[in-house]
Parts: C-alpha cells; structure tokens; sequence
C-alpha cells in the first residue's frame, strides 16, 4: 500500500468535522490527493447501511445486528474505496474505522472484544490505519456540544452512562495500542487542535 | 425451546411459498399456533436490511458485505421473532435460514465454510432448525418459473452458472446433515409436494 491512512476517532461532538476539514485543506495546500471520508458509510451501499444503523425509529435493533451492520459497512467501504485509493496512493482521512466498532459495541453495548475483533476482520481485509488521532473529550461536554447541533441520533441519544462508557473504551484502546493511537486535547481551541493534529501528521506526508 | 422450527430451503423458483402457505393452513386446521416468517427479512429492521441487499442498484456490493448484512438480518430476525416465538411453544415456518448463506455464500459466491460459519454464528445465537425441508429442482427450471412470476432480484438475476453452484451447495448439504434436511420433490405437482412435506412434518405436530 502506498497511500496513507489516518483515521480519526473521538466521542461525539469531539470536534472531529471541524478538524477533518482544516486538515484536508492542509494536506491539499501541500499538493497532495487527499479524500475524506467516513464510517458508518463512505460509499452508497454502506450509506444505506448507515441509515438503518442511526435511525431513530430502530429503537429494536439487537447489539449483535448492530455489530454486524458496522462491519458490513465497514467492508464495503475498504473494499470499494479505501483498499483501491491507498493502492492509488492517496492519503485517506476517515471519520471513524475499527477502533469505534471496540469504543461503541465493546466498551458500551459489552459485546465482548473477541466478537468484535472476528466480526471485523473479514470487512477490514487486513486493512488498518497508519495512524490514529483521537479527540479526547469528557462525554459530557461532547454531547452537550451536539445537542446544540442537530436532533440525536439513535446512537447519540443514548443515556451519559453510554457515553461515559465510550470514553473509557477509548482510554482503554490509548493504553492498547500507543504506537498507532495518538490523543489530541479536544478541549482546547480550534486552531491549538489543529497544530496537534498537524504535529503528528505534517512528518508523514 | 418447547416450539418447533421449520425452514424451508430450495434454489428460486423451486415453489416454497406455494408449499409454505398449504403447510400454514394445515398446521392452523390442527389447532396449533404457526408464525410464517422469512430471510433476509421477518422483522421491520431485518425488511429493510433485506431491500439494500435485493437492490438491483446494488452492484457494486461486495462479497463480504452481503455475507455480513445476511448474518445482520438474521441476528434480529432470531433475536427479535423466532426465538421468542419458540420460547413460547409456537411453530415456526421460516422460508430460508442459515443453510441459504452456505449454499449462496460459500457454493455460489466461493467464500469459505469456516467464515460463513463464524459469521453466523454469532446470528443463530445457538438456534438452528429441528427439521430442513429442501425443496429439490433442477436451477434452469426455477429461474424459468421465476422469471414468468415476476423481475428478478439482485441474486435472482445473477448467470445461470450461480445457480447451478446453489444447487450444488445445497447437494452438499444434504449429504452434510441428511438427519436434519430432508429431500422433497419439488418438480411434481402441488399436492404431492405437499404430500411429501406431511410425510415429515405430521409426526412432529
């Protein structure tokens, strides 16, 4: 593969789209092809996916269903986009991969890690992100942020107690994998978020 | 369980649905409670699941994901319907379940037994069929009975050399599991098939 792979992840209203869009303009300005992209979704098929997953009205939906429409999202996604344009070389930012599938369905639906894992490693096909930025947040203040964004989805509109339990799944994933996942200090301003980001991306490009 | 769990499998075209809604009605004329269900579907979620995966707009979808929203589907088809309908003593008449996923995913697609398996694994939640009902006819003579019933659906308008892979994945089932699935006839007329299907299941009402 001689693209580049960044994916970001964080708790909901972490900042992330903000921080995605300075980043892209950043790495276009350099002259490179950049594509932005994100899960659930990224590709019609795994839109669709996504709008089952997130709909209000699928208040149903078991935990396990649940995984497995990530993955299946996931896989149509690596399959159709991200496999070819690393291939191409170009550099992927993806909102969200794998490590929200452990944050979301391990850490706070309690499905176990093991499930998770061998769920999702037939839809990531071996593909993994060189590097990972997360947006370290409190849940508290993230959900406050969206709520003065837009309606909650079926994922967002779950009880502080979810969230909180998102947050420690990351803390946990930090600890796991510290050569990969790279915490970003949310709570700061703007364009301070914006200099970490480009602290551990500026020497990969 | 104190229920029953029929699932009725076959190639398309091989008049499952004919055979189901006679099977219904005598089970109902004996006094006991049937649900007919079906996969991908049975559920409102699961419906929905089904529409992205019978698109024919959906060409693009990969082999993985497919596999993986048929697992989605039918982890809230069991979760949600027939698991609590066999819990509470009822009958089961379910068109398709897991041996479907064999014989289309692994026979026809080329995925492997092991990754068919393990994703479903975590759908069937530890519940398979009491008794199979395999609906035996040739591939060519289904897709012609189909194709005068109405437009063919994403995997029913796949070549003609799918089909005859379908078919022998279910061959290979049957050998498999020869306690479990039992042959019908399926290319003799409506009251005999339904003959045959009584021959199985009238001991076990």
């Amino acid at each position: 593969m001689k693209g580049l792979f960044i994916s970001i992840e964080g708790t909901d209203g972490a900042g992330k789209s903000t921080q995605i869009d300075l980043l892209k303009k950043y790495i276009t300005e350099k002259g490179r092809d950049v594509i932005v992209t994100r899960e659930p979704g990224g590709t019609p098929i795994s839109e669709k996916i996504r709008e089952i997953i997130l709909d209000n009205n699928n208040s149903e939906m078991s935990y396990i269903t649940e995984a497995l429409l990530y993955a299946a999202s996931r896989a149509q996604h690596v399959n159709e986009k991200i496999k070819p344009a690393l291939m191409e070389g170009k550099i992927i930012i993806c909102d969200r991969f794998v490590d929200s599938s452990i944050a979301y369905q391990c850490a706070a639906r309690g499905i176990s890690r093991e499930i998770i894992e061998d769920i999702n490693k037939y839809a990531i096909d071996g593909i993994m992100p060189d590097i990972t930025l997360y947006f370290d947040i409190t849940p508290e203040e993230g959900i406050k942020r969206k709520k003065n964004m837009h309606t909650l989805d079926r994922i967002e509109q779950e009880k502080q107690d979810f969230h909180n339990k998102v947050y420690e799944g990351y803390q946990m994933l930090l600890k796991l994998y510290p050569e990969r996942i790279k915490r970003i200090d949310a709570s700061k301003d703007i364009y301070d978020v914006h200099n970490q980001v480009l602290k551990y991306i500026d020497c990969m490009l």
